[in-house]
C-alpha cells in the first residue's frame, strides 16, 4: 500500500477509462445508492472522457439475458468507446481481448467502474494493480447490491492497492483548472449530472447578476 | 376530515395545478429529499399538465433576491403556464390576483406544490380547503428544510382536510389508463423523471424481445 | 373516520383478498422495503387465504410489457385464485369485471394489497371504502417507489377511511387462536415467511427440549 | 378534529407564546433532534416574539435541581418575558398562576413549546385545547428523549386537536409578508438561527451583485 | 376521534395496567426498538404501578412454547400483579376471564402494552375502546417485528380511537408533581430505566454541589 | 498487508470453507443485518460448496445450551460437511481437531464465516492468517450484535491481513464464468438466496421473450 | 501496520486495562451510541477485569467541573482499581504517574477506553503504541460526540497501529473458553450488560427445558 | 503508511493551518454533515489558530462566481490570516504562491480543511504528504457532496498517508492541558461551536454550584 511514485495526481494523458457491465438489468439490483445518481455519474464519466479524448473501453456480461443491455448513454456521449464482448467470463480481466485493448492504449492509469461493485469492479481492479497499473475505482459510478457489500469491497480493494475515489473527484482531478476554454462544459457537467445543487448555484448567480444590472 | 363527496378520484378536467415558489435559491434549502428527485418531480408535473391541458399557475417569492429565479423547466415544459407576481406576501393565497387566477379556471380540484413545504405549500393549501376547494398537496414535489418539519406539515395539513399525495400517484390518477394513444408519453414520464428503475425495465424489456426475435 | 360498527375485528368468513399487480417488473421498482420481505409477505397472504378458504382475486397491469408477469407463487399457494384481466385501467376498481368479482363473493371485508402502494393499492382501496366495504390495506405486502411516498399514502388512505395494517397483523387477526388443529401451519407461516427470528425460536426450543430429555 | 372556524391562519395580535421548561439539564436529554438546532429554534421564537410584541410566558421545572437553569437567551432576546414559577407540577397547566397569566393576555391563540415534548409540551397543549384555545405545538423547538416518543406524541396531540407545526412555519405565519420595514430582520432570523443555508444564499447573492457591479 | 370528555389527563385512581405477552421469546422478534430499552420501559411501568397501587393484569401466549416465559421483572417489581392464563387466544380481549379481570377493577382508563405491537397490543386496544374504555397504548413498551409495522399500527389504533403514548409520558402523567414525598423514586425510575442521561444529570448535579461545598 | 503473491483471485480447487457457529440462538442476537438475508447467504455458501466440491467444515459453540442448534440447511445443502465438536473453546482455531481438519484438506485458501462476527469469525480468521493461510472473511454471512462492532471488526481483520468479502463476491469469484454447463444453477443461487431482484429480472426476461414470441 | 509477532490473541495475564475519563458530564456529550449501552459496556469491562484479576487504572479530567464525576460502577465492580489524578492534561499519557502506573503492572498488552473517543482514547492509544505496547482500543466502551468523529478516529488509530475492537470481542478473547468453572458468570455478563437478547435466550432455554421435564 | 517518527502528537509551534475554499456557494453543496456544524467547526479552527498564533492560509476557487465568497468568520476570528488567490487551479497545491506561503512558515505539520472534501481537501492533502509534510485532514470541517464520497475520500487519503481527524480532536491536541490561563476560552470554544451539549453542562454546573451556595 505504498504511495505511488512520481506525480501523485492523475495525468489525463495517461488515463484509460474502463466502464464495465453498466447494464439495465444489473442497475435494477443496485441498493447502495440511487439509480438516478448512478446513471448520471456514469454519463458524466463518459462525457469527460470525450472532452479529454481519454480512451474508453466497455464490456458487458451476457447482455441478451436478464442482465440487460448496456445503457445507451455511454455510446451516445463517448462515441469513440471500444466495446469488447465477453464469452461468459465474470472478471473482465480474464478476457485476453479486454486486457489487450487496455494495453494498446499505452496508458498506465486506469479509471475503472463496474456494476456490481463487489464483483465487476473489484475483480478486474485487483488484477490490474497486480499487472502494474495505477488503478482508481470509482465506487459511486458502479452500484452494488447492499451497503454492507460496498463497505467490504472498499476495504478489500484498498488493501489490495486500488485507489478508491468518487465521480466528482475523478473529474476534478482530470479537469485540473477552471482556467481553460471549456470551463463552462465542466460546470455544466457538475450541475447537470453530479451535484444538482451546483446547477442551482449557477442559476441563482446568473439571476443575481442580472437583477444587479437592472438596478 | 370527512371523505369528499361524489367521485373520490381526481377528474383531470376539473384540476388546476398550482406550482409555488420553485426557485433555485429555495431549492438549495431542501433537506428532506434529494434536489435531483425534487426537480424531476416538478418537471413531471409540468409535463403532465401540458399533456392534459391542465391550467398551471406559478408564482415566486422575491425572485430577484436570495430566493433565486423560478426553475426554467416549468415554462419550458408547460408553456401555457400563467405567472402571478407577488408583492412580498408569503402565503400565495393572500394575493388576490392569485386567488382570482384560480377562480377563473372554473376548476375546483387543486393540485398544489410549494417550496418550502412547511410554508409555501401548507399555508395556501389550508386556505384553499377553507375556500371550498378539494386540495391535493404533492409533498414530494415541494421540498422542505428538515425531515421533522415535513412530518409535522403532513400531520397539520391532513388535520386541516388537505389530501396528501406523491408525484407518482398524482400522475397515475390523472392518466387513468394505459389504453390511450399517448401511453408511451406516460411511460417515458415515469422512466425519465420519477422512477429511474422504470426506464431500466423498459430498456431490458425491449432488449429481451429483440434478443428473442434474433433467436 | 368513525370506528366501524359491530365487531371491530375481521371475520375470516367475511373476507375477500385482493392481490393487485404483484408483478416482477414492478417489484424491481420497490424502494420502501426489501423485495425479499415483500415477496414473502405476499406468499404468506396467499397461503393463509388457502388455509382459510378466503376468496382471492388478482389482476395485473399490462403483464406482457415492462411491468412483467405476476409472481407465480400466488397461483402456486392459492390455486383457487381468480384472475381478472384489465384493458389498461390503472385503478383496478375502474374494471367492472373486477368489482363484479368482488361482489360475487358476497363478502364485505376487503384485505387489499397493490404494487405500487401509492397507486395500485391506494386508488382501489379508497374506491372500495366509498362503495361501502370495510377495507384493510396491507402496506407491507405492497411495495412502493419511495419511503416518502409510503408515508404520504398511509396518511391519505387513513384520511379516506381505509384501515392500514401489516402482514403479521392480518394473519394473526384471521388466525384468532393457537388452539386449533392447524396451529403448526400458522407457526410455520410466520417462521418461514414473515418473521425469520420466529423460526429460530422454534428451532432453539425444540433443541432445548431434546437436550433436556437427553440429560 | 374539525378545522378551526374563522380565519385559518394565525393572527399575530391574538398570539401568546408559552416556552416551557427549556432548561440546560433537560436539553441534555434530547435525542430526536440536534441540541444546536433546538437551541436556535427557541432563540428564533423569542426574537420574533420581541419583534411582534407577542407576550411570552416561561416556566421551569425545579431549575435548581438536575433539570438545570432556563437557557439565558429567552430573557436576553425577549426581555418582556414573564416567568411563572412552579411548585413541582409537571403539567404547567396545573399551575393556576400559569393559566391566569395566559388568560390575562386576552389572547386565544397559543404557540407552545416544551422540553421534553412528550410531557412538558403535550400535557399543557392538550389541556389548553380543552380550555378553548387554538393551540400550535412547535415540536422542533421542544426536544424529546427518543424519535419514537416524538412520533407518538405528534399522533396523540393531533388526535386531541392540537395543531402541529415547525419553527420556520410559525415565524413565516407570523411574518405574513416580506413587504414590511423590518423584512431584513426576518431574513436574518432565518439565516442565523433556523436555516443556515439561507444565510449562505444571502452571502452569495450579495457577492454576485457586487461582482456584477465591478464588471 | 372526538376528544375524550371530562378531564383530559389520566387519573391514577382510575387506571388499570394491562401488560400483555412480554415474553422472552417474543422479545427476540423485536426490531423497531432496542430490546434493552423495551425491557427497561416495561420494568418502569411495573414499578410505577406498584408505587401508585395501580392494578396490573398480565397474560401470556403459550409460554411453554417458543414464545418463552414472561419476563420475571413484572412479578418482581409489581408483586400484586394478577396473571390470567389463555387457551390459545391471540387477542387477550377474546378471553372472558381477562375482560372480567379488567371489569372487576372498576376502573375505566386502560394503560396497555403488548408484544408484538401489531397484534398483541393493537387487537385488545381496539376492542377495549369499543367496550367503552379510555385506552392508552404504550407503543415503546411493546416491541414490534418491523418499524413499518409499528408506523402502520400507530395509524390504525389512532384511527380507532386509541391514544398513543410513550413510557416517559405515561409515568409523568401518573406522577403529576415533583412535590410529593416519593419524588426521588420517580427521579430514579427515569434515570435507571427510561432516560439514562437523566441519571448522569443527577450524578453531575450532586458532584457539582459537593465540589461547591468543598470550596 | 502486502498483496498476496501469485494469482490474486481465488482458485476453487484450493479453497476450504469454514462455517462457524451458525446456530439458531446466536442468530437471534444479530443486529447488523437482516436474519433472513444472513440465513440465505449461509445457505448459498453451502450450496456453492456442494456444486464445486469444496470441503466444508462446521463447528458449534455449546449447541445444547442457549446458543441453540446449528441451522439444518448446512447439512441439507452440503451433505459432505464435516462437523468438529468443541469442548467450550470460543476460538475455533484453539481446537486442535479443527485445525487438523483444515490441514487435511491440503488447501491453503480459507473462506470463513462465523456468528458473531466480532468473535467467532474474527478470532480464527486472524489465527489462520498467522498460520499462513490466505483468509477470506465473509462478513455478510456471519452476523454481529451491533453495526459498530462490525465496523470495528472489519478494520481489525483488515489490519491483520484478512481479506474482507461479501457473499455475492465469494460466489462470483468461485464461479469464474457463465460459460459453464451449470450456469443456471448459479443464476438460481443468486436469485433465490442472495439478490432477490435478480430473480425478478429472470422472470421478467422470460416473460418478455415469451410475449415477443407470441406476437 | 505489520501483524504483531508471536501469539496474535490477547493473553489475559499480560493485559492491563485503562478506563479513561468515564465521567457523568462527558457521557452527556455522547452521540455515536446509546448512553445506556456505553455505560453497560464499561461495567462489563470492569467486571471481567475483577474476574480475571486484570489490573485496572482509571483517571479523570477535572471531575469537579462540568465533566462530572467518574461513574461509580468502576469502583463498585472493580474495587482493585487504581485511580491516578491529573493536573489538567488532556492526554493521559502526558501524565508521568499514569505511565508509571502502567509500567508497574509489567504488562505489555493494553486494553483502553476513553470518553470522548476522538481525544481521551485516541491520544493515549497512539502514544502507547509508540511506547511499545500492544494496544486494543475498545471504541464501543468509549463514546464520542459524533458518528463522523468516530469513523475518523477508527481510521486514525488503525493507521497508527492501534487494534480496534468491540466490548464483546474483548471479553470473548479474555474468556477463551466456556469450559471453566465461572462460565455462568460470563454468560450473565453478556446477557445483563452487552447483548440483552442473550439474556432472553437463557430465559427461554431454561423455560423450554423445564417445560420438557414437566411433560 | 508508517507511523511518523519522533513525537506522535502535534506540536502547536510546528503547525500551519490551511483553510481551503470555505465559500458560501460551495457550502450549499454539502450533504455529508449539517452546514451549521460545518460552519461552526471552521470558526472554531480559526479561533484556536488565533489563540495559539498558528499561521493560517486561505484561498478560494473563483469567489466571484457561483462558488461564492469566503465565509467572513475566518477573517473575523483569525485576522492574521493570509489569503492566496488562485488563477483557476482546482488543487491549491498546484498554485506556487500557495506552496510558497506554506514553506515560508517554516512549519512542517499541516492541519488542512477544504470544501468539498473529495477534491479541495483530498488533492492538496495528498500532495503535501508527498512533499514531506505531516498532514492532518479535518474532514468534519470540510463538507462533501455525499456521504459515500466522504467514505471513499477517507479511505483514499489514509492510504496516501494523510492523518484523518475531527475538529474536536485537533483542538484538544493543540490545547494539551486544561491547566493554562486561557482554559476558559477553550471551554467556550467547545461549548459555543463544536459540542453544544458541553455548553449545557457548563450552565448546569454553574447553577448547581450557585444553588448549593444558597442553601
Amino acid at each position: 500500500m505504498s504511495t505511488p511514485q512520481g506525480k501523485v495526481m492523475m495525468n489525463p494523458n495517461d488515463v484509460v477509462m474502463l466502464l464495465i457491465d453498466h447494464q439495465s438489468g444489473l442497475f435494477n439490483l443496485v441498493k447502495d445508492m440511487s439509480v438516478s445518481q448512478l446513471r448520471n455519474n456514469v454519463i458524466a464519466l463518459a462525457k469527460v472522457a470525450a472532452m479529454l479524448k481519454i480512451p474508453v473501453i466497455t464490456t458487458a456480461s451476457v447482455p441478451e439475458g436478464p442482465n440487460g443491455p448496456v445503457i445507451p448513454e455511454i455510446q451516445q456521449f463517448a462515441p469513440h468507446v471500444k466495446y469488447v464482448p465477453r464469452q461468459g467470463q465474470i472478471n473482465a480481466w480474464d478476457v485476453p481481448m479486454f486486457v489487450k485493448a487496455v494495453e494498446e492504449t499505452k496508458r498506465k492509469t486506469v479509471v475503472m467502474t463496474g456494476t456490481l461493485t463487489s464483483v465487476c469492479l473489484a475483480f478486474p481492479a485487483i488484477c490490474a494493480v497486480q499487472a502494474g497499473y495505477k488503478v482508481y475505482a470509482v465506487v459511486d459510478a458502479s452500484g452494488n447490491w447492499s451497503k454492507m457489500a460496498t463497505d467490504l469491497t472498499i476495504a478489500r480493494i484498498v488493501q489490495a492497492g486500488v485507489i478508491p475515489i468518487d465521480t466528482f473527484a475523478v473529474i476534478g482531478e482530470l479537469q485540473q483548472t477552471w482556467n481553460r476554454p471549456d470551463a463552462l462544459d465542466y460546470a455544466n457537467l457538475f450541475g447537470e449530472h453530479i451535484i444538482p445543487n451546483y446547477r442551482l448555484l449557477m442559476e441563482s448567480h446568473k439571476k443575481a447578476q442580472e437583477a444587479s444590472g437592472q438596478k
